[in-house]
């Protein structure tokens, strides 16, 4: 490996300045690479992504912000390599026509994952400084914890990654940060207004709400604003009766239907099921409750979804988060809580400006769930890079989990709340998961790979192509072309890598080419970028796979079959109850957001390959009502993960003298 | 209030360039205050301390920074108001002597708070504007909690204050976030451990903390740590004896000895007291927790305590979260996850750059809790900015609550940390304290003012002085000379405040001096900065109050007879089996942090004035022993604010075109 990283990726390490505006960046200082060669093949036979990431000194983020184009006012700079960009600049480029829009997407996957950030990265690399074309990648900020539990950082690997990649994996400019101040501060509202109702007659509660402040008594703007929710249309506070004192002043959360969770960025799993409120001061109130891992949070889908400032402070005040006692969703907004979330939320909604390893600029901007919510990167980031990029330019994004759960839902959700047209699925296979789909052994994260995935087996391959093809299949549902990007590990025989493409050629995929960028930077993905490049000029039908018009359990059913290959879907009483309570509440047509397993198409991880006969059981059915979408649970879903008996914290380290970060990986 | 604000505050609102190097920034552009005269008549009528924010831009923080003689690459740049300060600028400038260093306190204060913050930014306000006179003021990061709840913001106030207020009371440059994040890991690394060891064998407990990984097996860096203090000098893990490894497999944590709570910054009254670990993952191993407010973690104690990376590392180590079965301590480096920790803090460190009104540099650094831990700014920050001034400049800093309690953990505390010598104490009084100690009614926090605070009363003044003289011979303990500022509120007659002036010189006071800097800015506290500037240049005797060497008990009792005016001290039976095994594990020569009330001299907040003949009850002894301190309980202290029925954050809001925030205060 190290040999290969260094014959291969040795010579590629060289900063690119981005093509865009070249002609007006002329007077731009372009440092060069700090890499020392005399220590180079020293530093690759011991080279880690963190340490690859290191040997590379990103440019500064100001003047990468130049080359592509940013004013000076749409800049906010974080530091030497981070910064956000404001949204005005959609306004000043509001008549420049979009760029080409490209999703990575994948096979269903091993729990190693098979390389969708990569691909991104490596395509956006091999896009700009090897084919000239102006390019962008947007990512998602990954989760804090993670990266100090099991699964490690997210900024891609080897010579395809986005710098410095402990900026990218630790605080970056604190949006997850901030939607957990948001999420909380909810959270604490109310449960500190149900005590409150709970021990106040209505008219001391009146009076609280209402103080005379000054010698004078008024609503507040968002006191006006429930008045008339509640069809009243004084504004004299002195003036309600007290039938209407009643109904302002209490909310009457009924606390058994409270959906809404307090988050950490942390994996603490001794908060997955807690009982809160037993202090003497909350006078036996208790209930209980739970944590989740905060990008879990509501605020994350709609930092991932919304197109606006205002657009963000209406969702976050139609946020549902319990019911009242008359079966009436009670929101963010009845609890006066709105303009305070979209307080803390004013600096996330930007998107943060990085860049890969070889110059090419990057959006890191939202992480939502890919289970409960739709594992996409947000519309704001790919609508400012779309502009960015110009007409002729590119710009690539991914979703998580396989296609049948990210890329459904990126059309399915994300498209419809941009109204943005992809142009091409890059669909991300390796020989390893194929093998796998094939009847390869259990892969397992921790655990050596079993024999059958280090040496050449041509029918395993062959066998779990079935797979490539089902989700080729299913991007072609939505209309658009598809290009395979095989992941080539350095075990991959010619032979395998041949057998893929020819097969995913013949399933319908417009190419299917092998890819180097983990060892080869850009260079490794050049055939990729000229096959995505091509398929993009090909005709594009893109449309949605269901109206929205259709009731919920058909909505499902059309995903459950027409994606996941089920033979018919089954609701739960309490999902069918769930659904005639959302249909009556007037949310019935909104989008559908599975909650499944990625391991497998179906509901049963274990079942590899392409699945068919099985019913879908739908065990639940929640809302993200401020999100925008309806999500059915198949099983139950994790929204907490744990630390093992060996987190990776035991290996990351600081040097207090060279402020460098170890062991991040 | 209106009228006064425009005719004495009105022609002072130009932006001051800093006099700091000022014959070597002729280049700089000095933008002019965008205050438009017009409209200049109508805002002052309807002014709020956010609205007067608002009306001043502050000047790019960039500029700032080159005219206090910061190198580009010593700031990081923060969006347009906000940079951090790298420490390597301690290097730079360490043979350059300090700057004046001036500490504002205050008397026993009303619910309400006497100003100390408004004071320390009006009188770096006039050092600097009207003296020309160097100065820097040091402040603490407030928790967004009370921002959201009760208290509204911290910035200051009226023409006294940090711009933009809302950036210095919302995420800021992230650091309590950081402190979140760094204190909730550790959390869920202890109960986590808990359960591996509860439900593995030493064996597999073993295996899995010290894998085989890609062939290979080792200890990482900070088992081998381990393993040296367990007296275990073996590298090679299959050289390990059975008891090696089950003594260096086996933390045994203690579960009722926990004393490292989770954090949020949030006032959630529900997470004072829970039962975490219910979900059936957790295998039954439940047990009683509480989250505290953030600014309550022992790691925001340390950021303000510490000097440098490395030591901030040694003291994360060294964090003590509970006891072993053996009764032994256990420490975050002996659950391996210090470099975290460290990773986690590494920008927080840093101190954050900020403004005043009038352009005046500001460091916000840390915040931790005025009982439980010091509540002062941080060391590092002091320590930069008395470079920053120069020889003939001033740092002013504050510290939180009263003299008895602020000032003395700054001095026993804080400077025993630093080693800094500080130069003058500002005492800071008001007419309307003094009152409230003379007898006169109850002072309540949202109640109107009773009328013997809005009249004259010189008796309840001369009364009530006996407060301000205690805690000027308090601040003789220490042989520094102390300066009384009487913040001036418009009630105050100019008997009052004469009275006040004179009663404070008779008592030892250095000079006493009326000061106007919440309506006039930097003018209107010109006469307290002479007055800071002719006691700086005063024989300066400081001492600490004890030695470290003595007993934890006399500690205390020295503390509670010479400041608190105690006939003596109580321990409970808790208490001392407490200072019992601190002593035993060796901690016994550490500072003692008092967690007392504010609101009173003694341990009755309703006992004003200067109560005599009381015993102190210390009801627990606990320790903070990465931070440096044992700190004994007086009382119960809630660490967890709440939310009342009616929170600020009713009155907060975001306009979504003009991006501006509302409401805050």
């Amino acid at each position: 490996v190290c040999a290969e990283l260094y014959w291969e990726g040795g010579e590629e390490k060289q900063k690119q300045k981005h093509p865009f505006h070249i002609c007006c960046c002329f007077a731009l200082c372009h440092r060069p690479p700090k890499l020392r060669e005399i220590s180079w093949l020293l530093f690759v036979f011991f080279s880690s992504d963190i340490e690859i990431s290191r040997a590379q000194s990103p440019k500064a983020v100001d003047v990468l912000a130049k080359e592509i184009g940013l004013l000076t006012d749409e800049v906010e700079i974080y530091g030497q390599t981070k910064a956000k960009v404001r949204l005005s600049l959609l306004e000043r480029l509001k008549d420049q026509p979009d760029g080409k829009y490209v999703l990575v997407a994948g096979i269903t996957p091993t729990p190693l994952g098979e390389g969708k950030s990569t691909v991104t990265i490596g395509l956006v690399q091999a896009l700009t400084a090897h084919l000239n074309i102006n390019s962008f990648a947007c990512l998602r900020q990954p989760s804090q914890g993670p990266t100090f539990g099991v699964k490690g950082g997210a900024a891609g690997g080897g010579y395809a990654q986005v710098i410095p990649m402990e900026e990218f994996n630790l605080h970056l400019t604190g949006d997850i940060h901030a939607i957990t101040a948001a999420n909380n501060l909810l959270a604490a509202a109310i449960d500190a207004r149900i005590l409150h109702e709970n021990t106040q007659s209505d008219k001391a509660l009146y009076n609280r709400l209402v103080p005379v402040v000054n010698g004078v008594r008024g609503f507040s703007a968002i006191q006006l604003a429930r008045l008339r929710r509640l069809g009243i249309s004084k504004t004299d506070p002195g003036s309600l009766t007290e039938e209407e004192i009643h109904k302002f002043a209490r909310l009457d959360i009924d606390p058994s239907t409270i959906t809404w969770q307090r988050v950490v960025d942390t994996n603490d799993r001794f908060l997955r099921k807690i009982t809160v409120g037993q202090a003497n001061t909350e006078k036996g109130f208790v209930r209980q409750a739970q944590f989740d891992i905060a990008v879990a949070s509501e605020i994350m889908a709609i930092l991932a979804l919304t197109t606006s400032l205002q657009d963000m402070k209406e969702r976050l005040g139609k946020m549902v988060v319990a019911n009242d006692k008359k079966g009436e969703p009670v929101t963010a907004e009845d609890l006066g809580v709105t303009g305070a979330l979209a307080v803390l939320m004013k600096d996330a909604i930007k998107p943060t400006l990085m860049q890969t390893l070889e110059g090419t600029p990057v959006f890191v901007h939202a992480g939502p769930f890919a289970n409960i919510a739709h594992g996409n990167s947000s519309v704001l980031a790919d609508k400012i890079a779309l502009k960015l990029v110009g007409e002729k330019g590119f710009v690539v994004t991914e979703a998580g989990f396989g296609a049948d759960i990210g890329m459904e839902k990126f059309f399915n959700i994300k498209c419809r709340a941009s109204g943005l047209i992809p142009s091409v699925v890059v669909l991300v296979a390796t020989v390893r998961a194929l093998k796998m789909h094939g009847g390869g052994p259990n892969v397992t994260a921790g655990a050596p790979l079993k024999k059958e995935y280090t040496e050449e087996n041509l029918q395993l391959v062959a066998d779990g192509c079935c797979n490539l093809q089902k989700q080729i299949q299913i991007t072609q549902l939505f209309g658009v072309p598809v290009v395979v990007a095989l992941n080539v590990f350095k075990t991959d025989s010619p032979a395998e890598i041949d057998l893929v493409c020819k097969i995913a050629k013949q399933s319908g995929a417009f190419d299917a080419v092998p890819c180097d960028h983990w060892s080869a930077g850009g260079r490794g993905a050049v055939k990729l970028a000229q096959a995505v490049e091509k398929a993009a000029n090909q005709k594009n039908s893109f449309k949605y796979l269901y109206s929205l018009e259709l009731p919920i359990v058909e909505k499902i059913r059309i995903i459950a079959q027409k994606v996941y290959g089920a033979q018919d879907i089954e609701l739960s009483p309490a999902a069918q109850s769930q659904v005639d309570r959302y249909t009556r509440q007037g949310f019935g047509n909104l989008p559908i957001c599975m909650a499944k397993t990625h391991l497998s198409l179906s509901h049963q991880p274990e079942r590899k390959g392409v699945p068919t006969g099985f019913i879908l059981p739908i065990s639940d059915v929640r809302a993200s009502i401020g999100a925008g979408f309806i999500y059915p649970l198949v099983g139950t879903m994790s929204t907490m993960p744990g630390l093992p008996t060996r987190p990776c914290f035991y290996d990351i380290d600081l040097d207090p003298i060279t402020e460098q970060v170890k062991g991040l990986f």
